[in-house]
């Protein structure tokens, strides 16, 4: 039987379903060049030594690596055992390239590379597809397009405005009702300074592993979370002032940045700058109506060292779907390929969510294909003629339009 | 050392380049579309099935593979010898899949998947990278992008003629000086026929042989071709008359046409058609001047079975580079994949050739960076909270606006 299936987890894409996507893509783009950001693509594949080690563990069994071409496993059968054996622990010269995981990393890579070249603030946007081996199931795929847009080179705060304000553009355009919620890591290290207070010394608890129990607050529950955080020794009443922080149904922005000046001493540096950033995140989206702080946000990554912010659609009987977006301000993104002390902050879409979500709601503009706008029937070559000549005046005023190729009979043309 | 750079013959495309490229994309896309043809987008990876066996041998070679997550290969040296003979020996299944290498088999793939949904006649475009693991050198790279529009499922002679008018169309936008060079396979078999008449029972040439020898006419010369076809025992003076056929260079079309059926029969229903066929072309192509009929016109490809087409730039001093684009009729395209008698047209453009082009001959508009039309200083942090809102409105109204992020000396603003 012929194969005529893609890989799991791959998609083939028709015309309806390009221009809806197309939709979603030029809107971003759209929005990203409105606020001054470049685009920029990298190659489908990296050297492996470029991708492997930054995703951890479970990532670099994800990654999909490529043979290299004329490599001795092709012609495997025609190798002797000795050959096969020598082959065998050779095993750096199988794939010495792999494909594109993220676009966070050859973005750093190229940073790293042109690092002289470049005008910084760099920023740049970057819609490509990227590969993961993860098991495919409803909604996650092995071939997918991620969306982002960074800014590195700056330490201003008017960045992180500036794509708060991206998105609200963003999903204002797609009608995609939303909510911002946005928290800083250094109110997590706060938080979690705060706990240690109350921990023995051979019991402390990390950042990363506060913020880790901590973002799981919307989906467990804040009862699992004492739980877990009773387990280090903190007692309950301080557990219930960190709750009240956390919370963030019950109180507005102000309300929460004063309830958390009244809990920590502004004297100290680290807090008042904590606060200080996240009020003049506030001040400059004052018409951002959709941000909500909300101090239980982590998004996983420990590498963010600022703001964080995650988009969320607004819930709904329709839809439940998770984050469309999110992102935050890393430091030292380049270090890793030996361009230390650049600071960024960015922002990514998910696309193919943002797609299920339109759909669902039913979003998507009705004008979307475009169709030919005149058809000409086929009445036999001379006939043909003629009509060619008007089509083509047409096709010449920029109307889409098509002659029926066949001339067979009308009702089928 | 980290590794910064792309694997060979894999670019980073900055924002210049991204511009000219799309610039180059957007104008072939729209035109694609003004003539009613739909995108499709098939996935990067294919079973390795799917292509091997598709692109002769030397192309099996260049294919790129992809190693299956969770491959043993991967942990080879996890593994004990006899473990690793049987892997070794179960060459199967290291690699089931491979990187899309044109955009052909893919669409054959698709159609021949989605025959029984799809409507006839079916006009696809595609424009996606493919990926060839060939020597990498000026001008060839190993990721590279193809744009190809087909029509599958009609014989009529109209899609020749919307195809040829497509090209004419893109390269009058792109101010490209272009010839169009175009032949019909039938006139290769009947030439073929001709010579044969002449040749031994157990020395005839195929028309795959003719045409590959005919072909290298404009690289090697008439001369050595002569030499060639002399071999197979064809007379001197026969060859003479297949020299003035395809000389193209003093005859006009229809002078050409008129050689041919002063020679040939035109009784005779192939000579007829092939005749025919070129005639309605012209007929309807009647405003495109560039088209030039070739009877050396081969294009290699022994899957065509009609009109075979070749764009080429028009010769100059500042540029030497040979074939833009290229195309032609072929049957029985999906027959490899269980549909036969879908007979096909289709053309190609060469993205990264026209490119190189434009920038030979300065072609690119001037005005295709879109930079920033207004920028604010950055006076500081007060300040920034009246220029915000008057960014925020240039931006709603659409007007490209930054204001720069840091509050730094003026003069680096």
């Amino acid at each position: 039987m012929t194969q005529l299936n893609s890989p799991q987890g791959m998609r083939d894409f028709d015309a309806t379903v390009i221009q809806k996507r197309m939709y979603i893509i030029n809107t971003i783009k759209g929005i990203f060049e409105l606020y001054g950001f470049e685009p920029l693509e990298t190659p489908t594949m990296e050297y492996s030594s470029v991708l492997m080690g930054k995703y951890g563990d479970e990532g670099d069994k994800l990654i999909f690596r490529v043979l290299d071409s004329g490599n001795p496993f092709l012609n495997i059968k025609d190798l002797d055992l000795s050959d096969a054996i020598n082959t065998v622990s050779a095993k750096n010269i199988v794939s010495e390239k792999a494909l594109r995981y993220d676009l966070t990393i050859p973005f750093a890579r190229y940073v790293a590379k042109n690092h002289n070249k470049l005008i910084f603030p760099f920023k740049r946007y970057q819609i490509q597809p990227v590969w993961r081996g993860d098991k495919p199931q409803k909604g996650r795929y092995r071939e997918f397009y991620q969306c982002d847009a960074d800014v590195v080179g700056s330490n201003s705060l008017l960045n992180e405005i500036d794509l708060l304000h991206i998105y609200q553009d963003v999903f204002k355009i797609l009608k995609i009702p939303i909510k911002i919620n946005i928290n800083n890591r250094k109110i997590l290290s706060i938080l979690t300074e705060y706990c240690n207070q109350f921990i023995n010394a051979d019991n402390k608890i990390t950042t990363t592993q506060f913020c880790t129990i901590l973002d799981k607050l919307h989906k467990i529950g804040w009862e699992k979370i004492r739980l877990e955080l009773l387990t280090f020794g903190i007692p309950d009443e301080k557990l219930e002032i960190i709750y009240k922080l956390i919370n963030p149904e019950e109180l507005n922005n102000l309300e929460i940045l004063e309830a958390f000046s009244n809990q920590f001493d502004l004297n100290n540096n680290d807090h008042k700058l904590a606060v200080q950033e996240l009020q003049q995140i506030l001040d400059l989206c004052f018409d951002i109506p959709e941000i909500k702080i909300d101090f239980s946000l982590a998004r996983g990554l420990n590498y963010y060292t600022g703001m964080i912010v995650e988009v969320l659609v607004e819930e709904n009987d329709t839809i439940k779907i998770g984050s469309i977006g999110g992102g935050g301000r890393y430091d030292n993104l380049t270090a890793q390929f030996g361009v230390p002390n650049l600071s960024g902050v960015g922002i990514s879409f998910g696309v193919d969510r943002i797609y299920d979500v339109l759909e669902a709601l039913d979003l998507f503009p009705k004008n979307l294909q475009n169709n030919a706008q005149v058809l000409f029937f086929n009445l036999g070559i001379e006939e043909c003629k003629i009509a060619y000549k008007l089509l083509q005046q047409l096709r010449s005023l920029g109307i889409k339009s098509e002659i029926y190729s066949d001339a067979v009979k009308f009702d089928k043309q």
